[in-house]
């Protein structure tokens, strides 16, 4: 309620007063800039998730673009800058669709405050979902602007800078490796569409990168301007935020240059049913649990394994890899699983337990697999916290026995 | 001495007659077929391994191939079968240089069975090194062979067939996704030399495939057959080995469809220095660990923790990418980093302890992370053991205090 007044007294002289609305079920982690995950237990009820209920994340105020005046320009190529409008990413380029997977690099982030205080968003579990985005390829933009060989012996990196700015004028940057930008099966995306419509306004409208299996803060909004570099972007968020440190590195001796800045996420999952502290009825004699998992760079998720007895029995979790009333999707191709696999199994409840703690880990197609405890992998900026999620749940007598 | 015996009673009747002698330092785990790794302690006093060093594994036994009358067979390519001799692999293709780190999916499988007994050989930590290794790059020769994109629109598969056989003459085999195969930046290499030399003989002369970033069962020796293919191998270790399952997963409910074939390896470290059991001298007030990390899918190690107070403070190791009277080798590109690294940290000794457990524990360019314990990783068949590595020491203390 307070959130909402705040939104309705924004005048002109608050650079988010242009800000659109937003949907009233979201969490809202901040308001200025807008920051919120939906509710757990509505996330996994879709394969696709909703437009509306998409997390939100962003870093500065949202810029209203005019899509008849838009231009994206593209430097560091040899043969000069070339500018491009939305109807030249339209018309002169193939629409390619990939249904990918963003997550923020501080979902469950909360789960590390509870060990140490980190600083940043206290997102829940919820910092993550799904979407089919279309637009013009990178690669095909890129080689049409230029892009050869002769490049790629020098440059390493494509820089991205977003049409946001703050009220010095710095705009949102990022970069990603030129590799991912250039590959055939990188699939990276300008896209103008988010599950068939134009993007939303807080996704980014009329156009923003999609880094299939990269964090979200590379997959910059509002996209102004692409520079094709042989140094990594030069903003804070690539320079001095979003890097994962060892659990004994604090602010007084973190020195942000000897990480690397966070491009493919590692493994995933969370359950989002039954919620943390809900009451499972003992007569029914089981529980269903339900979540999702996803893995960074284009790793198929290959297994999920839940336990109700502390790991003494895990149950192997089916696996859905479309919408619940869809044919099962073909398996994509190697180092192409973009998308998220939702599970569920159902166990059974253990005869004496009063309250149960559910964990879950999945492993991917590396097998590569989620560590067992925070603690280990704990950090200041609280980010790439992917430990086995853990749910607490009561179990309800029932009472005529 | 028994397993030297046995190697000399060896007669024209037993297949394993042929097998070459091996160097004396080796830790034998199976004589028949030749199966050993180096002492830890030496693992680690080279970036380089030795050949004579280098972990061997055989599955079957060595063929003896004449280089004069060697022919590499290409099949599954529009064109029709291709014949490729030692001289053409040599001559009608760039040689290409890659430094990889080959690890079986067994090593450290001795830790899963202080769990509960596994399938397999009982692998130390040192089922893992690292060499130099030229030849042709597989997407050259397939590309002359008539590789292109319409062979792409149907195969998924790059099979390879060993000229090792048991006594029904069935071959080893093994297939790599054919992505990996004709990546231009997936280094996939006809290998005829390893660090400088011709391939060794328990190293598959004269050619071998080298599949940097993919489990040692893939890296097919004694390379005879190649074939481009809609399916992956149809051989026992891809099929029904090499695979992981679930904690809960036992030999009579596996189905060996259920899971990938391996592929990728996980993030791995472990500690070579000093050894479980070692004493070590209270007086000198620290200890110094060494050891080596790598992770798969060629994602660099950028991070290695040392604790030795349970993991109330982690110390962070410096990393060698190359041999120590080296110049630092540069960064690879992103996604080649094929070659493991070594590292080294000292850390002060605990004031009252009498006994220390030393553990460490690796994250790659994904962020990925070794997970905590073993249990929550076992599965039948011991393989991707790859949890925190634990060495217990004694501290002598001075006697004169
Ligand atoms: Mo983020
Ligand atoms: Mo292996």
């Amino acid at each position: 309620e307070d959130l909402k007044k705040q939104q309705k007294v924004a005048d002109s002289s608050d650079p988010y007063s242009t800000d659109p609305e937003r949907h009233p079920a979201l969490r809202v982690n901040s308001l200025k800039p807008f920051n919120a995950e939906p509710p757990p237990e509505l996330l996994t009820d879709n394969y696709i998730t909703p437009n509306a209920l998409f997390f939100k994340r962003n870093h500065l105020p949202v810029p209203r673009v005019d899509p008849k005046t838009y231009k994206l320009e593209i430097e560091g190529l040899p043969r000069g800058p070339v500018s491009l409008t939305l109807n030249d990413l339209k018309t002169r380029f193939p629409k390619h669709t990939v249904t990918a997977t963003l997550q923020c690099a501080g979902n469950r982030r909360s789960e590390m405050n509870t060990v140490k205080q980190v600083k940043g968003l206290n997102w829940g579990i919820a910092a993550i979902s799904n979407a089919t985005w279309s637009g013009a390829r990178l690669r095909d933009v890129l080689y049409t602007a230029g892009y050869g060989p002769e490049v790629a012996a020098k440059a390493r990196h494509v820089q991205f800078e977003g049409l946001d700015r703050d009220v010095t004028g710095t705009t949102y940057g990022a970069s990603i490796p030129l590799g991912k930008a250039v590959s055939e099966v990188g699939d990276v995306l300008l896209a103008y569409e988010m599950n068939g419509e134009d993007l939303p306004l807080d996704h980014g409208y009329p156009v923003r990168v999609v880094v299939p299996g990269t964090v979200g803060a590379r997959n910059v909004k509002w996209l102004g301007k692409i520079v094709v570099s042989e140094e990594e972007s030069k903003s804070h968020w690539q320079q001095n935020d979003y890097k994962g440190f060892s659990p004994s590195t604090d602010w007084d001796t973190v020195d942000f240059k000897s990480a690397p800045a966070i491009q493919e996420l590692p493994i995933q999952s969370a359950i989002t049913q039954p919620a943390e502290g809900a009451m499972v009825d003992r007569s029914t004699e089981e529980v269903t649990v339900r979540g999702y998992a996803w893995s960074g760079g284009g790793r198929e998720v290959v297994r999920v394994d839940v336990t109700v007895d502390g790991g003494k029995t895990w149950h192997i979790a089916q696996l859905q890899g479309s919408e619940k009333e869809q044919e099962p999707a073909a398996s994509p191709p190697t180092g192409q699983a973009w998308a998220w696999k939702l599970f569920e199994v159902t166990v059974p409840l253990p005869a004496e337990a009063q309250e149960l703690e559910i964990m879950c880990k999945a492993v991917d197609n590396s097998y590569n697999t989620q560590p067992d405890t925070v603690a280990p992998i704990w950090n200041l900026r609280g980010v790439l916290s992917n430990a086995w999620h853990r749910v607490k749940v009561k179990i309800n007598e029932d009472s005529e026995e």
